[in-house]
């Protein structure tokens, strides 16, 4: 089975540490060894982390001077996104049809 | 780091099988034995993908008869998509706002 970017993008975040560097990313742009402060984890462990993020296409990281700074790529999270709204709103409208043709057929609802 | 609701709906579905389950469920409700026909994925490996879909609140089963029938709760897809959506706004709003002011403290904004 061919993995899709949303497939990527699932398996970055779906690990703890990784979806908390991904909030505080979406707060600001933040460097490498500011990470690993705000995380109290190694800076192997966070390069590690980033990697993944980055190879999902998550993050990005840039080098400004000596430091490299990371941000997110918000489309990656809007496309995942978007899936999961559209799988949730899919279930939604079955519902709906459900409740709509239970009511319709409801002696109840032939008494009207 | 203790793991959330959102944590345990990512990692379920961070799975390209377990996300193509996902898919199939909403649009409708299906037996155990549908799911294994349209993966082509014997009964066990359903089973265990279905477990975790389970565990993580993501998919209810219910027996009718000698079926045992899938369907997902939108629920917990909610909340997910919620967190990315929010995240993917704060960077939006991060990005509208540094806009702002670099236009507002460039010399063309000035000269206006």
């Amino acid at each position: 089975m061919q993995l899709t970017a949303i497939d990527r993008t699932l398996s970055a975040v779906a690990h703890p540490v990784r979806r908390r560097i991904v909030e505080q990313l979406a707060r600001r742009e933040r460097s490498v060894s500011e990470l690993v402060e705000l995380f109290d984890i190694s800076q192997p462990a966070i390069t590690k982390h980033l990697n993944q993020l980055e190879d999902a296409g998550v993050v990005e990281r840039r080098a400004v001077g000596r430091q490299r700074l990371c941000r997110i790529r918000p489309q990656s999270l809007r496309e995942t996104a978007e899936w999961l709204n559209r799988v949730e709103r899919m279930w939604g409208d079955r519902l709906d049809a459900l409740t709509e043709l239970l009511t319709r057929d409801s002696p109840d609802a032939r008494q009207r």
